[in-house]
């Protein structure tokens, strides 16, 4: 397979850039091809700005990185973004969780590559939109591997910070699904923070265990916006009453101990 | 009151600019004080690096940026906006939603304002963390405002991008009720892609209308850590067997319509 692994490190010696260099090795060794953007060592500019459509005038983003794509003028840097996602067959964001989410040099990853035409507004040659479920992304797995100061439990179902997988709502199904993507459950990397010497070989370790399943892992059973929805609402008889983000599942969630940190999975579909 | 109105804008000439500036001009016409961060306009650098905290080696973001608030060394912008909040009795984030959140530019803000010591890691004189509903932003208001291209269906109960107070759970209650701070239910701009002059209008009258009640306003009832928690998760005999998000939440969620837009309320506590 072909992997492109998007990394922030907050530094090329932290805990993040040693998982993603231990991550990489793995999926090599495993004779996968790896690509790596390593946002901070590129000097990833995080910002929109009319520089990058060419725009004079009032900036009108979705339009104005609509036409400049579909014109193939978007700035070389985010065209080889959009070229590494086209190539691979998985795509990881790997990131220290920053209140709650990406820190901003990816969330700028984000915001720069996924323009309109590349990662929405696409429309079908049927007439609809691509989208939650289908896409760029179609056919391509997605992992979201993110460390945190806190424990496992504090991302579990009664956990403070909200559990995990809700809590990343926003990147695994409002990014990564809407663009189509197979999205696997997110990989935690728990109180990293105090993290010892054997806490990081056994991060890595479980890491590896996990890319080891990459291929096979059950996905997260999200439901497909052309089959369950209709005028962007879930129809009547999909899961009547049910509300809030569960409801966007095809089924419940369990979770299980998974190595000495506690890891979501779900009932295969 | 003094307020703060951290906002986003892609464009000077931008629905966002507009709408802020309508805000602004409302609050001071009923006599409040208001101070802006319009970051773009700021320039504002969204990415944390070692230059922020002076450090030489191997950058430790949290007990750097935390060493850094301590010793009164940390950058003149960051300091500014630590500032602000300090004066502010409300805090208003404004932004167009990209992927489910802030662009990058106002996460980095969160990022590298919300540093340890200040937004997180603060220990009260009993020993304990101030977090979930105790911080530097104890006793002050936080309004999120946001547009979106899509209509406010989409965000609601059973919408398909998840509904709104849900999908923004990493703003209102991973960053502003974890610093402390009361939280208003999000206030929506939906339809922005296709708005209309009379549009426009009408999203600045639901604006004011909204900023009217900013005192009175009933705000979502998140549970407080130090009440309602134990080691990081909900005790026992709160909310027994119930998960997810919507247990962090001190009773249920309601949907009424307001003026032309749905919009999300809260029963009273």
């Amino acid at each position: 397979m072909d992997v492109l692994w998007v990394v922030a490190p907050p530094d090329p010696r932290s805990l993040t850039a040693a998982l993603a260099a231990e991550g990489v090795a793995a999926l090599r060794a495993s004779g996968h091809t790896v690509e790596v953007s390593d946002l901070p060592a590129m000097s990833w500019n995080p910002v929109v700005t009319a520089a990058d459509y060419g725009t004079e005038g009032r900036l009108r983003v979705s339009a104005a990185a609509g036409a400049a794509f579909a014109e193939g003028t978007l700035p070389a840097d985010v065209v080889a973004e959009q070229d590494k996602l086209r190539r691979a067959d998985v795509v990881v964001l790997h990131f220290p969780m920053w209140w709650f989410s990406m820190p901003a040099i990816m969330k700028g990853w984000v915001d720069r590559v996924f323009v309109s035409g590349f990662g929405y507004g696409v429309r079908a040659p049927e007439g609809h939109t691509r989208r939650y479920g289908d896409g760029i992304l179609a056919g391509k797995r997605a992992l979201v591997v993110t460390s945190t100061g806190g424990p496992a439990s504090a991302f579990g179902p009664r956990g403070v910070n909200g559990e995990l997988d809700e809590l990343l709502f926003p990147i695994l199904h409002g990014t990564l699904f809407y663009a189509g993507a197979t999205v696997l459950a997110p990989h935690l990397v728990p109180g990293a923070d105090r993290f010892t010497e054997a806490d990081a070989a056994r991060a890595a370790a479980d890491l590896r265990t996990r890319l080891a399943g990459l291929e096979t892992e059950t996905p997260l059973p999200y439901r497909v916006e052309r089959a369950e929805y209709e005028r962007l609402e879930l129809r009547p008889e999909v899961a009547p009453g049910e509300t809030g983000l569960r409801a966007h599942l095809r089924e419940g969630v369990m979770t299980e101990p998974r190595g000495d940190h506690q890891a979501l999975t779900r009932l295969p579909a």
